[in-house]
């Protein structure tokens, strides 16, 4: 028997992951591809949706959906279907981008059942629903609000059952401060704000509509 | 030391339940006392909901509503901030319905936090919001249909994450198959199906709503 402590850099230190390989990439390579392919993504997106009628809020929810739907599928579904992730020696991109977002929380590489039901959800269901939502503003369809405000409630509640396991668990997850506010708070944190901003805007557009359709009502009769 | 093996009825038997009371109460008391109170509620909101403008839909869905917001607030609600309710040497009906419950998923009684999340979201967000809905209903207020479709979401998403994790960790927290199918697969699916039910039933109405919206525009043009 050689090499009882484990060797990896997650909390708890007692996390046993059998077959580990650290992180191959550095931190400034992982996020910078991630940076650099959601602006890449979000320029495409604004560029095609130009159009004289379209009003800019509706270009940006465009731009949002598209990013969102893209990271759920491909970052979060990644990690749904591999949960050996933090065993691959071949530097594959997507294995070091969990390897090292586990630093901020290491249910992802400790395969917590919450953790990984969420992220199910989210990339099954939410990712495909996302680029749904592009379509759907791009096409003015009448199902785009309601669309837009179920998946952004779904965020809202993935984010809550993420938050809330981890405090009931004892929020020591974290490698350093640093890592928990970095990536657990900050990160997750667009995940919070913008889909309650976007919830409380399909909310109103919702009433609104429903408004206008008893006040036609009582005109018509 | 004495009476290292646990004695209490639940799966997995190696859960460790220091203090742990049996039920007392007989399982046809506990669950006649929800379905009779259950009737009641729904025999209470049936006749002060009736009007001869009010459709038989929306007196249902405002049974529904109250039935299901009572059940989050005080059944779940009891559950989420009573973690010692195993304990409980009173007969309090709250306590014998969790030790009962229990059996059928142990995840309960061991204050597994996934359950308790989903939970605590249920009973202190969605029950008031079921309540709301009851008046909302009543009161035909424009964001009725929005409201419901957020409260069923919910729901859905609870149950799905209460499933998966279970699966995840291997299904194997029932006393016996009939607790399994009695109280962890049917109980549950009433909060599948009817969510469901009522989620595209609200999808529809705001869709019909917008189109009615986009016509009206196009027309006052």
């Amino acid at each position: 028997m050689e090499a009882t402590q484990s060797p990896h850099p997650y909390i708890p230190r007692d996390l046993e992951l059998p077959g580990y390989v650290p992180v191959l990439l550095s931190q400034s390579t992982i996020l910078g591809v991630y940076g650099t392919a959601s602006v890449l993504v979000i320029a495409f997106i604004w560029f095609v949706s130009g159009s004289p009628k379209r009003p800019t809020i509706d270009r940006i929810l465009m731009c949002w959906w598209a990013f969102t739907g893209l990271t759920h599928m491909i970052l979060e579904g990644y990690f749904v279907f591999s949960p050996e992730f933090f065993k691959d020696k071949s530097a594959f991109y997507l294995s070091e981008v969990w390897k090292e977002y586990s630093k901020g929380d290491s249910r992802y590489v400790g395969r917590d059942s919450a953790v990984v039901s969420v992220e199910g959800l989210t990339a099954v269901l939410e990712g495909p629903a996302c680029l749904l939502a592009v379509y759907a503003i791009a096409k003015a369809k009448s199902y785009s609000y309601i669309l837009q405000f179920a998946i952004s409630l779904g965020q809202l509640y993935g984010t809550a059952v993420y938050f809330i396991t981890a405090l009931l668990e004892g929020d020591n997850f974290a490698a350093s401060l640093l890592y928990y506010y970095a990536y657990y708070v900050v990160m997750n944190s667009f995940w919070i704000v913008i889909p309650m901003a976007i919830s409380i805007r399909c909310w109103k557009k919702t009433c609104a509509a429903f408004n206008n359709q008893g006040q036609k009502k009582v005109k018509s009769r």
